[in-house]
This record gives C-alpha cells, sequence and structure tokens, in this order.
C-alpha cells in the first residue's frame, strides 16, 4: 500500500484483495471505454477500488468525467504496448508501458489481479518475466469460459492458447489449475474435468493424451476433482463436464471455431427474422425472448481469459472489449482476489508431482488441504 | 459390369459414372432408413442405380416397398460392421460384412462411389487395403463440407479426422486434394485455400505449419488454387476462404465443436420462443423464416465425409443420418462419381512432389492439366 490508495484503517489483506490492477491502454477502443467499464463495475462493487495505469493526465480528465477520483489511483506511463508488437520486443522495449506498470503493482502487492485489454503475447510475456511462473508448472496456461448446459451457464476451458504445445505433465497441471478455479471461480465444490480428444474410447488419440489420461484419473481423488474421461468437441458446451483440458493449439482454434459459429447464426438469425413484414412483426413480438437468448450467449458476458500457473493472477480481457465487456472482466478479477486465488491455485499445482505419483503421501496432502482452504 | 445390373447398351464408363456402391448396413437406425434414402435420392437422378449390400432377403423386403427393384441390385452379405468394432479387428474379421462388399463393388469398377453410414474407423482401415492410397499420398484425409458465408454456402475442411497426424508434406497435399474437391464437388473454378492456425501472422504456430505454409504458397499457381495464407478459427464459415487445411486431430475437434455450438443455440432458441404465450406466436408468425433457416444450418444437408488421397473415392454418412442425411450423401456421391472425381484428384496429388519443388517443369504440368481437364 505504498502508493497510499488504501484506507490504512482496514488490515492489509483485506485491502488488498479489493484492488484491482487495470492497464487502461492497448484495448482497440482506447481508455475511454476501459474507464467507461470500471465506473459499471465500481458501481456495482462499493468495497473495491482500483489502480490505473496510462498517460496521467488523459486519465485523470476521464476519471473525473466519471467522478471516481476518490476510488482509484492513477500511476503515470507514457508508452503503450501495440497489437501488432511481437512479446519479444515487448520484453526488450516495455518496461515504461502502462502494461508492465499494470503487473509490476501486483507484483508489489498493491493490487491483487491485474487487467489488460492489451495484446496476449506480450501481457503472458511480460508476467511470465515479472510475476515467475508458479512452483511445479512447466507451462502456464490461459483459461477461458465457455457459455453451457451447465446450472451456472458455464465450462472453464484450458489452454485457450498460451502455449502452442502441451505434453502428458503439463495437462495433467491443466486439470488441477483449471479444477482450483472452477472451484474459486464458479463456486463448484467438485469440478468434472474432460481430457479433449477425437473420441471417447481410450486406444483413440495422440500418445501425450493416452498418459496425460492415466495421470490425471490417478490425481483425481486427492485434487478433489471427479474425472470424467476423454470427451469430444461436441461435449464442450454439455454438463458432462465443468472444466475442459486441452492442449493450447486445440484450445485456441475450438475457442474460435465455437465464437465463429455462434456469429455466423447469430446473423443467419437476424437476417431470417428481417426478410418478410410477418417475420419483423414477429421479431418484435418475441424481443424480450430472443433479448434474453443473446444476453444467455453473448460473449461480453464471459469475458475475460485466466492465466493460470504464474504467482499471481492476471486476467485478459477482449481487446474489442466495450464497457460491458470490460466490467464483465473486471467483477471476475475481484471474485478471484477476494477469494484468494493466487495462493490457493499455488498450493494446489505446488503438489501436482506428489499428487500424479500418487504416493501415499497423506499427511502432506491433509496439510495442504486444511492450508489452501479449498 | 460383371454383375450385369447396367444396360449394356450404354457406355461402359457412363454407366459406372452412374451407379453407387451403398451399405445397406451400420447406420444407426437401420437399413430401412438407408433404403428410404436411396428412395428420396433416386426419385431425384433418373439415371442413377444403385448395388445395395446387406442381408438379401431383408433388403428384397425394403426394395419392394419403395418399389426400387429395377434400379438396384443386391448383393447379399451376412455380416455388418459394428460401431464399436476396432480398425484392427474389422480387417481380421470383416470379409463378410456388407462394407467390405461396398467397397468391392467399387474396386473392381462396378460402381463408381462407395457410400456407407458404418463405424469411420472401420470404412478409413478397409478402404486404404482394398483400395489404396493413391500415388503421392501418405496420409488419406476426411473432407467435410462446413456452412459459411460463401455463396455456395459451404467450406471444405480437412482432415476430418482420418489421422490425428499431419507433417508439412501431408498438409501440402490436403491443400491439393481440397482444392481439387471444391471445383469438383462444389464448381468453384479457383478455390481459395487457408492453413488453420492460432493466429494469421507469420511467426506463430507449430513447426510444420510454417513449412507447410511456404510448401503451399509455392504450390498455388501450378495447383491452380488461390493460397490466402494462416486464418484462425473464427474464419471457418468466412467468405475469405474456399478450402481449409488442417490435421485430423484439430480438424475433428473445430468439426464436433461447431457442430456442439450450433446445437446449443438452436436448443437455447427453442426453448427462449417457447417462454411466454407473446413469444409462442411470435414464433408461430415466424415460422417460414425460422424453418429457412433451420435448413440453412440443417447438419443434414452438409451429410457426408469424403475420403480422400484413395485410389477410388469413399463417402461416410453419419451413422445417425435419417433418409434426408442419406440421400444428401448420395447426392454428392453420385455428382463426384459423374465429374470423374477419382481420375481427376489421382492426377492433382501424383504431381504434389513436383508441385511443392517448384521446379520450373512447364512441360509436365501443361500435360497433367489437359490430362484431368480440371
Amino acid at each position: 500500500m505504498t502508493q497510499g490508495q488504501s484506507d490504512t484503517d482496514q488490515p492489509l489483506v483485506d485491502a488488498v484483495s479489493d484492488v484491482l490492477s487495470v492497464d487502461a491502454m492497448g484495448g482497440d477502443q482506447g481508455p475511454a471505454t476501459v474507464v467507461a467499464g470500471l465506473s459499471k463495475f465500481l458501481g456495482k462493487a462499493p468495497s473495491a477500488r482500483a489502480i490505473l495505469h496510462g498517460p496521467e493526465a488523459e486519465l485523470k480528465m476521464l476519471l473525473a468525467k466519471h467522478n471516481l477520483a476518490d476510488r482509484v489511483t492513477i500511476r503515470d506511463a507514457a508508452d503503450v504496448v501495440k497489437m501488432t508488437d511481437k512479446p519479444s520486443h515487448v520484453l526488450r522495449h516495455g518496461k515504461k508501458t502502462s502494461m508492465w506498470s499494470a503487473i509490476e503493482a501486483v507484483r508489489e502487492g498493491s493490487a491483487a489481479v491485474c487487467i489488460s485489454c492489451g495484446n496476449t503475447g506480450g501481457l503472458m510475456a511480460m508476467s511470465m518475466l515479472r510475476l515467475r511462473k508458479a512452483e511445479g508448472v512447466n507451462r502456464p496456461a490461459i483459461a477461458c469460459l465457455w457459455p453451457s448446459r451447465n446450472p451456472s451457464g458455464f465450462n472453464v476451458m484450458l489452454d485457450a492458447g498460451a502455449d502452442i504445445r502441451a505434453d502428458q505433465d503439463d495437462l495433467l497441471t491443466y486439470a488441477l489449475m483449471g479444477a482450483s478455479y472452477a472451484r474459486n471461480g464458479l463456486d463448484i465444490t467438485r469440478p468434472r474435468v474432460g481430457l479433449l480428444n477425437v473420441g471417447t474410447e481410450e486406444h483413440k488419440g495422440r500418445a501425450e493424451l493416452k498418459v496425460a489420461h492415466e495421470l490425471i484419473g490417478k490425481a483425481a481423488e486427492k485434487g478433489e476433482f471427479t474425472y470424467v474421461g476423454f470427451i469430444e468437441g461436441g461435449d464442450l458446451p454439455s454438463d458432462k463436464i465443468d472444466v475442459i483440458v486441452t492442449d493450447g493449439f486445440t484450445g485456441n482454434v475450438a475457442l474460435k471455431t465455437g465464437e465463429g459459429t455462434a456469429s455466423l447464426i447469430s446473423e443467419l438469425l437476424r437476417a431470417a427474422l428481417m426478410k418478410t413484414p410477418l417475420s419483423m412483426f414477429a421479431a418484435l413480438l418475441a424481443r424480450g425472448s430472443l433479448n434474453r437468448l443473446r444476453k444467455r450467449i453473448d460473449p461480453r458476458r464471459v469475458n475475460g481469459g485466466v492465466f493460470l500457473g504464474l504467482n499471481q493472477t492476471v486476467i485478459k480481457s477482449h481487446g474489442s472489449a466495450d464497457a460491458t465487456g470490460v466490467a464483465a472482466a473486471l467483477h471476475l478479477a475481484h471474485r478471484l482476489a477476494q477469494s484468494g486465488f493466487s495462493d490457493k491455485l499455488a498450493a494446489r499445482v505446488a503438489s501436482a508431482a506428489s499428487l500424479a505419483q500418487d504416493a501415499g503421501q497423506e499427511n502432506e496432502t491433509n496439510g495442504l488441504n486444511t492450508n489452501t482452504g479449498e
């Protein structure tokens, strides 16, 4: 709390779990949209505060406009990571950027979670450099939420594209991290985990998938999740599972394919209803129902890819997010911050190796469960 | 024409291109559905005939019911490949199955294309064993049609799941085969080919994708297609491309993810419209428009995964296909049969190696173009 943005009468740990570090720059729609989203979020989260990173003069004006000066601290940062910057460039030349500053606030303990709309590759590279991978994690992953038939309305899928490769041990780590995220982000006590493959039969798929199938199955009991085995692409929106484990290449293609299919169907539905005067009248009558449907599958509601496997939590908001989308990412960040997610996850994955070995280390595991409170 | 099922007054080549070899067994809904689909198809294709494989007594009754005895020849086969049979089992014990018989009729030249609703792995294994891979093909692929914003309404995607791996040379072969299929199956003179990746920037993706990117780019001119470069999952239903090239693991996940997303949205739309009396009334008014939409995205309309890279063409119909779905697969088969697709494709891929080398073999290539008439 070195910046003096918190009420020092409050206990320190509570204060930090209410502070989000927000990169104002790097989104397609500029800082005005980020501040508008922040305003929406703060309006519904009375205890929350933010540290906002970007050019001070511009941000000051935007905050004044939304009357947020007392709940948001500005940290001046002159540079911006561009959408086209390669990760290697960002690491070499990024120290004066708003993204770097936003990560730094989390690293030094001034805020609990970092949120940025900027370049994904740059954000991941910078986060890995400054926050470091958690013990036991070889490849961090990006977890996204997938609209589903679940009671919560969502499944968790990881990796959505942090790394294009994943071996059997990475897939096991993804299972543990995804289960922990489902518990803390979606309130699912005993998440059901599935491994994405081209068929549900045990003989199908790549060699590393068959080994991961064994490893995840063995880790389920101590990891406090249920392993449902191999699942297929058609199961992604199903209520058979809460967590979908896959490598970042497949996950990224699946995510974008799902989004592309949903957008094609919405477009065709709109065109179908605008075709005749009768169908236009019908659309008017069904407006309430269609709006509910639109809201149900609105990608802005599920905005926020969570970087898992670092020592702190970073959330990537869609580059094209509007104020509603930014607010959704901030709500997710706040929820994870308040649950103490970063520490719980770190404890989970640190034990991944021992879980996989299934080596009867009962005492250690019991101790872990008590510590994490998961 | 050893079976005497063709009119021997016609030239042999014309006759065979009108004959389809149909496996009556192995679909989830049994032979009655296959024969109903065959009847629908034959009703709209007056020149076509079929050889139907399965238990003679049962098929005879079904054909009589649909009045098809004069246009369909039965080949008796007592056994059936089950959906749960592993490919290795099918190869060892499958000689008396209707699937084997259906492939055999194509192999011996009695029919132009083989169609089956049975077990995909078994059908591919048996087809590779009996029909053999075409010269220049290392891994055959399954091509499926993807609903898109294209004028034709569809893109071609391959591999949809014949093989879980594909190296750079396989991906080049897929590009050539996919372009040839788009020309003959969708009437697109100069297909636009895209390579599926996690981003459109050249530095992204796995090593073999970067090499394939080079190879396909160099082969485009002589292969008479346009290479648009890397595409993402969101581009699958776009009108930027006609042919999507990817490995069978990614393709299978993408296909099933797209189908799963479409089915989730349809279900939610139905639920939204059935929610209130007003929305139910609206749905009634918009019935015509909604039916057109349903038809546009109906998976039965795009039924038929085409096995590419064998010496003959085999089409896999969905196991759960109803009569409409079976008829769609038969129409596709007939169209490919009449275009002389198998021979054209074989000529294309035989030249893949020389195309990739880009070695200025102008004479050879010119000769090829004349021969294939593509």
